[in-house]
């Protein structure tokens, strides 16, 4: 009896893995944008992510945006860049959670470092405050994009809460994560490679909990700093826990579960826009110079959510 | 180590409890019907209950139905009425899953029994045969109802796949259960009151294994006939796993871990409609009769079906 309790955890998410696989097994592709129902009724509604194409042929800024045009326009403006070593901002290293250096810089030198690499220049550069900057720091692109997603915005009832502008270099990798939010995230020029796993892949993820850290550099070496040892960052937590997988090199021998994870490779295509559906867990690649534009929309915390946090109450136990 | 994984899932389900008590408090009302995104949005997405008024003050059903007009539009019309000593159709009793006596009478003798009841006839006698009976039997009641629910149709995305006509004796009860339909639940004539689990409280609803078994009256006298007693009807399991409590009255004393669920008690009044959401267990009360219209909308398999899955399975080890 003691045994077969023991064994519930595993046979219970055998069963929801099978399930997911079943009922998710690839990511649809749509040719044109859904209206808001069939949205809802197919994608929000089931949490089921899906690719959209020819839903934002109409912006400017598809074919406005380029090195020469936001030297042009926004050149002098000062804009929030996120530095980086290795490209791997808030990710695990070295058993620490490492977040970027922010720095402040004119457009036109961030430009440069993408375009015109030099040998004295250290580190990966990428534009990726969450902050909605596109309305901010990026506001005078605001007309080259929609200002929110005229079907999302129905099918969501509410404006978004943030849109955030993204540009990089294509080293500069976004580790597994998931969002407390629905996204519909728009590849404007290059290409994004997407691994998404289903909420119900929870079970199979390794979190590690980790003293955060941020880069600094100093006479161009990279330091990682420990932010309890900063006084300049006093909103952050010393400890974070935080996904420990590297999905493109999963370590099976270290975390054995994930080989049942189920992984779902998706290419967004410059033009094309994905509907990152909430808690998904995501891990993002780029093409160099990869220019995006996302839409935060507030999820529903429904029942849903309180499954999701079922299984994460379950899986601390282990 | 042992004990902590024991006692997992008890911890895990009292999350889920009370997640789902802080986001599912009580059932909206509203006013007027929703349109198709307000209804996905907030309720079939969120596999939240609720109830809507003045969505079919249209129906001439509703100022006609009566049974003077029953008995002279289809007063000699067969019909099919479940017939129970107690009330209780699809129960368990006595240790056996009880269905009633499927009998085939005219509607006039039926609208006798229930309204000119004499010493002589026994039993509860309950028209509910789920079989899309309004648009088979009823057919002639077509024209007093719409044929389905259009702002339900436009967001299910397809016509119903049943429309069902109730009409009985308030003695007779529907023992609680679940569909894996989406539910639009019509009264029409008096009144019906559910009571409502969700999904989520499986983990506290008790289901027993038993024989199943029918009603046969023979002599004025009830008779509980097993199914594998029966040559008729061979489209019946002879074994089934139903729900063991009565929400009316549970045996805490037998099922403690039923203290933990959060029934909520709905009373739908003449012209008010119920969506009861998939997978949502539900017992209902009538007051005598009742007249009622449902219609069942294929529901979607999705996350919230994998996981609902997966507590199953968790469940079924304890």
């Amino acid at each position: 009896m003691e045994e077969r309790k023991n064994n519930a955890f595993n046979g219970a998410y055998s069963i929801l893995s099978s399930e997911m696989r079943d009922l998710y097994p690839s990511i649809e592709i749509l040719d044109s944008p859904p209206n808001p129902v069939t949205f809802l009724r197919k994608f929000v509604s089931q949490n089921r992510p899906v690719v959209i194409k020819n839903a934002i042929n109409h912006w400017p800024g598809l074919t406005r945006w380029s090195e020469e045009y936001f030297r042009k326009k926004i050149g002098e403006f000062q804009v929030t860049v996120a530095v980086t070593p290795n490209g791997y901002a808030d990710a695990i290293s070295n058993g620490r959670f490492v977040m970027p250096e922010e720095r402040k810089m004119a457009m036109s030198e961030f430009l440069d470092i993408l375009f015109k690499p030099t040998q004295d220049k250290k580190g990966v550069f990428y534009i990726q405050k969450q902050n909605s900057n596109l309305k901010d720091e990026f506001s005078c692109l605001m007309e080259d994009v929609d200002a929110h997603i005229s079907w999302g915005t129905e099918a969501f009832g509410a404006e978004p809460d943030a849109v955030n502008f993204w540009m990089g270099d294509e080293r500069a990798v976004t580790s597994m994560h998931r969002d407390h939010y629905e996204n519909l995230y728009c590849v404007v020029s290059g290409q994004k490679v997407f691994t998404l796993l289903p909420p119900t892949d929870l079970p199979f993820i390794p979190y590690e909990s980790c003293p955060s850290a941020v880069y600094k550099e100093t006479n161009e070496q990279f330091e990682v700093v420990d932010v309890e040892n900063l006084d300049s960052i006093d909103d952050c937590s010393s400890e974070v826990s935080w996904i420990a997988i590297d999905p493109l090199e999963p370590d099976l021998e270290k975390y054995p579960q994930y080989s049942l994870a189920q992984p779902h490779t998706v290419t967004v295509n410059e033009g094309e826009m994905l509907y990152l559906p909430s808690l998904w867990f995501h891990h993002v690649q780029q093409s160099h110079g990869c220019i995006a534009v996302n839409y935060w929309y507030d999820m529903d915390f429904d029942i849903k959510w309180a499954y999701y946090k079922f299984l994460e109450k379950a899986v601390s136990y282990h």
